[in-house]
């Protein structure tokens, strides 16, 4: 059997656990495929620095253009990331005939589309099991062990920094500044963390999910996202006293009319075993009809976790070349012709609980006018706790709700923003039973 | 595109699953797969129950011979259980070049490589992710997402009826008889519940397990094998003092040369992310050397968890009969020709942790003459409680232990145990660290 040639664009983290991987595991691979996969160039800017990985010579070169245009590289690595150098490959790749391996979730949540086009127009495969939850098999599982299943909802802990920063609130009591140059420290987050912490980088993930799950077109633009830079010790220490965690959920709902699509800091129930996903790492909550709840859980980034998850990429097209199959799963998950423009929930629209946290003086009746303001928007409340804790000059009065509609309680909020007695904007974090 | 036929044998539970996803999902099926997959037969003695499901006339039929013989018919489903009937039909579809599907573990794991040979021989699929833990994707994730990692170990949550049971143990104090007795008035066990509390049906997942991930031949008659009959509430309690929970794992781990295979009841601490899984769920860590530890949770059994699992394999045969790919993956994970026989560690050689308790008489001096005994066998103990709780004249004293080695443990308790002190049989629980 001929060998399956690879070339490998990128030598940072990630591509560098690819190449360690096909290296080092030369030998189990093919145990497993009955064929060998031949790393045969990869192209970085950087051919000096060294990676802790002995190439033989003249695989390591600096042009991109050179393992493209190689007519015997079956598949073609994507290691680059960003939007620019990376989709003009990517498509060059696929026009070459090869298949491509990416795990650039920026891209394909924002011109996946234009991508797998190329791809279904070319017959080639694109792989991207690493774009979302590292070494986690989500994307497979998704398009193939849950084929039979009609997807209900997905809740996924998708960002390893904001998680390991979260984490390190709850435990440790910091500042989410404090936390977050913890993480930098580390190596978990980013100089410019912005992408993570804000909820884009879950977002991306979200929205690839999304459209594996229910068939519809990607759909980036209309995710409603918030990240976790507002979030304080002193409301995750609140929800840890109502039995909850706070954690950057993305959450993927589909009602069979239309896709609630948010990523936002959550409060869920001790009991969740999403709140014992800690530290950086990651996991993802499935229901669907005949599986029930169904959780995978493990490393979502890194070189090695991450590496795995294109290397099984990589064996996957290696089987299909081997065993003679073309196209044979719809690289989102659904034929091109079944995908339907399923619209997004706005956010306005979405019911679900709520934890308030407001900041009033320390007067008789505060609380009745706040009551009284969310009973007139139909915001029913579920539990108080007025605690004595002043800060600066003022008490906070928390509050969980019962099911409420999104666009009362920004309506009540503003209003009771406005009572000369509440002296902060209120704190809303949503709660995900 | 023509219509995948699909005949099933047995219309039992997990038959009645499977016939319920393809009937009832039938539409997302297509969207997924782009080829209808029709259900042209079931064949069961048993015609005349009603199952809640609406088929056309014709489909039910009692003659298992008549949907093997049938050329129209791509797959065979054997939902019979059992290694008679089963095994004779799933040889005889083998033998028409029929792809089969089944959950039938106790079959594969005492017969499959005869079957798996059939198989690979006739050039036909043989899938049965619904063997090992319902709709959970680890038979998947090991073949494909894993390919290229060396695994290191596998710890496993594999019986729903154990893991409730032990469930109730913990969350009631109920003793092991009444706890069995609600399981089975639940409908979490069998009327005859030996195959599943004696821990064979865990050992038979194990046996499978093992098989893929090490490419070792499967091998059940060497796996360690003890069941949960006799955990009580006391050591349940005790347990929970130390920070640990009681779960029936199944242990796979591979150190390069032989493997560790074994099932029995074992204290985890309750920051390992198995011990949060209650009830009849279950759950899979696997340890591999690239992606770290990651962990699969879902409900391992049921009409339509397990049958979403045989419809996942049905969508991957379809698949593949569509793409015109032929012997994609290896059964057993890995190709015939690299498969070895891996030798399996007996018992006695294993190191690991221990939880003994002893019941011995309330006097002076005892601890010293367990210590000692201990002492002489190189076992080192890492924390004793001597509780006041007087059982039946004697008191218990409990002991953990660091790494130790099991023939140790064994000739050190049987001397523990001759001590004229010591009024009964010394307790043990391993301990997974």
């Amino acid at each position: 059997m001929k060998k399956i040639n690879v070339g490998l664009l990128g030598f940072g983290t990630v591509g560098t656990g690819v190449a360690k991987i096909l290296i080092n595991n030369k030998d189990i691979l093919h145990a497993r495929l009955g064929v060998d996969l031949n790393l045969k160039y990869i192209a970085d800017i950087d051919t000096k620095t060294d990676r802790g990985i002995q190439l033989e010579p003249g695989i390591l070169i600096n042009d991109a253009a050179r393992v493209i245009d190689d007519p015997e590289i079956d598949i073609i690595v994507e290691m680059i990331g960003g939007q620019g150098a990376a989709k003009e490959f990517i498509l060059k790749a696929i026009d070459k005939g090869k298949h491509v391996v990416t795990a650039n979730k920026a891209l394909l949540a924002s011109q996946g589309a234009e991508i797998v086009k190329a791809a279904d127009k070319k017959g080639v495969e694109l792989g991207y099991e690493a774009s979302v939850g590292g070494c986690m098999p989500i994307i497979k599982s998704v398009r193939e062990s849950l084929a039979g299943n009609k997807i209900n909802s997905m809740t996924g802990i998708l960002n390893g920094t904001c998680n390991y920063i979260l984490s390190k609130i709850t435990d440790d009591g910091s500042s989410f500044e404090d936390a977050l140059a913890q993480a930098q420290a580390k190596g978990f987050a980013e100089a410019d963390p912005t992408l993570d912490i804000e909820g884009f980088d879950t977002a991306h993930k979200l929205a690839v999910l999304n459209a594996l799950a229910y068939g519809m077109e990607i759909n980036l633009n209309d995710i409603y996202i918030e990240g976790i830079s507002k979030i304080t010790p002193l409301d995750i220490a609140f929800a840890w006293e109502f039995g909850y965690k706070v954690k950057l959920l993305a959450i993927g709902k589909y009602n069979g009319n239309s896709v609630e699509a948010r990523v936002h800091p959550t409060m869920i129930s001790l009991d969740n075993p999403l709140s014992n996903v800690n530290g950086s790492l990651n996991a993802v909550t499935i229901s669907a009809d005949a599986t029930g709840d169904m959780m995978l859980y493990g490393h979502g980034a890194g070189m090695m976790p991450t590496g795995s998850a294109v290397v099984g990429d990589i064996a996957d097209i290696a089987r299909n070349i081997v065993s003679g199959s073309k196209n044979r799963i719809p690289i989102l998950s659904y034929k091109p012709d079944a995908v339907k423009k399923i619209p997004v929930m706005p956010v306005d629209e979405i019911f679900t609980n709520y934890y308030f946290r407001f900041a009033a003086a320390d007067r008789p009746g505060v609380l009745s006018k706040i009551a009284g303001i969310l009973g007139k928007f139909n915001i029913s409340i579920s539990s108080v706790h007025q605690k004595g804790r002043e800060i600066q000059g003022s008490v906070p009065i928390v509050m969980l709700t019962h099911t409420a509609k999104e666009a009362d309680v920004k309506k009540a909020l503003e209003e009771i923003q406005n009572l000369d007695v509440v002296t902060d904007k209120p704190v809303l974090i949503r709660i995900e039973e």
